[in-house]
């Protein structure tokens, strides 16, 4: 059982590499204008995107990104933002104040990942490849001064976008186990172990495959590794001065 | 220009009224599959989703969502969680610890939505119609009791899916005009007053049109009637008490 839409989602694989070659803005408008289509919270469209294809902005933003040059060498760069100030003025034209809160602040993000993920099913359903870059949110401060964002505006996060180098085609990497992430009816709490420790074998075994060697526990080793200490430390004050609230 | 899949989601409307028809499995697989190649964080994969049929968890789910009928009646609801807890226990593997931060409960909660927006796309593809429902954030420690949620996991939005019923076919809704949502290169933080209101005005058309009387400012009006006082003022304590971390 199958349809265009599920054939696009279950072959995707993320791409890092272009080909010198533009994105048509046709192509770009008819991703723009399926995204817009996202549902959203309450109809409130607390989202805003914005493209980038200015190669100095792009440089920077990769520099920003931890010096990922896929985001200066794609054509065109899209930001999906999560965005209060544009309801702040809605409330404003009715003489009301906007009351942020941790909901507005999760309502706001998830707005812009529905966008931003409608967004990429359409990329790649015209043969455009992507990536999606939370690496935004290692400077969202820099990231915003230099997109011009108002208070109320930050980047969840980007996706490069390009026509892929077919000479560096990556292989589909495998998912973790369906048991370890569908449950039917309730969640099945039994022990992970034995799927995990599967599941970092077949991963270990894909990146050998690309020679690419990694972690022998390929999933879980780099994750342990990575978030024994504190990511990204600075994002609640960071967050805080760009007109988010926690509370 | 246009794919398949740009007029999946350029066509799309919410569907709250279902036909007495299952959803058959093979389908519901078919949607899991696709929505499990989702793009994720690192590969992290830090969401589950719960697949509910059972017509007394649907019914209780309803209640807990603001008495939502819809919920109650759809032949099939999924719950799209954040996940820490899978993360947790990998981590547990190599002797390290998690440690949560704001980062990893975005991530997470990141990672849900662009599953749950994958899930949907997929669904309107096969012909079936869906609803996501915020309102699982109305009671979130219920909601995880009553789907035995291990701590480090809650429900972002739920989706209700069925068939559509025919007569009860929704008008698609108009969306803010694209100058407001879309920016090129920097974010153009003109007054967008005339925008709204211009989009006050269509909203409003669009609801006189089903017969469905509302505020004359259609779009900013309940918006800042709504947001003039906090919403869920619980989420902050009570996702922490789920587990999640917001410093």
């Amino acid at each position: 059982m199958t349809t265009p839409v599920i054939d696009t989602l279950n072959t995707r694989v993320t791409i890092r590499t272009y080909q010198d070659k533009p994105v048509s803005e046709e192509m770009v408008q008819a991703i723009l204008g399926a995204a817009r289509r996202s549902p959203t919270s309450s109809n409130m469209q607390t989202y805003s995107i914005v493209v980038v294809r200015d190669p100095e902005t792009k440089k920077q933003l990769a520099v920003l990104a931890g010096n990922q040059k896929h985001v200066e060498e794609c054509p065109v760069f899209f930001a999906f933002c999560a965005d209060l100030h544009r309801l702040e003025m809605a409330c404003a034209l009715h003489g009301e104040p906007l009351v942020k809160s941790l909901e507005t602040t999760l309502v706001a993000t998830v707005d812009a990942a529905l966008v931003g993920m409608s967004a990429q099913t359409a990329v790649e359903s015209l043969g455009l490849g992507a990536v999606m870059i939370g690496g935004m949110r290692n400077h969202p401060a820099e990231v915003a001064a230099l997109l011009g964002l108002p208070l109320g505006v930050y980047v969840v996060f980007g996706m490069c976008v390009g026509w892929p180098d077919p000479i560096n085609l990556p292989a589909q990497k495998p998912r973790l186990p369906e048991e370890l992430v569908i449950h039917y009816e309730r969640y099945d709490d039994s022990d992970p172990t034995p799927l995990v420790q599967q599941y970092d074998a077949a991963l270990a075994e894909h990146y050998n495959a690309q020679g690419n060697n990694q972690h022998a526990a390929a999933w879980s080793g780099p994750i342990a590794r990575r978030l024994n200490g504190k990511i990204r430390p600075f994002l609640r004050p960071t967050l805080e001065k760009l007109g988010f609230a926690f509370d």
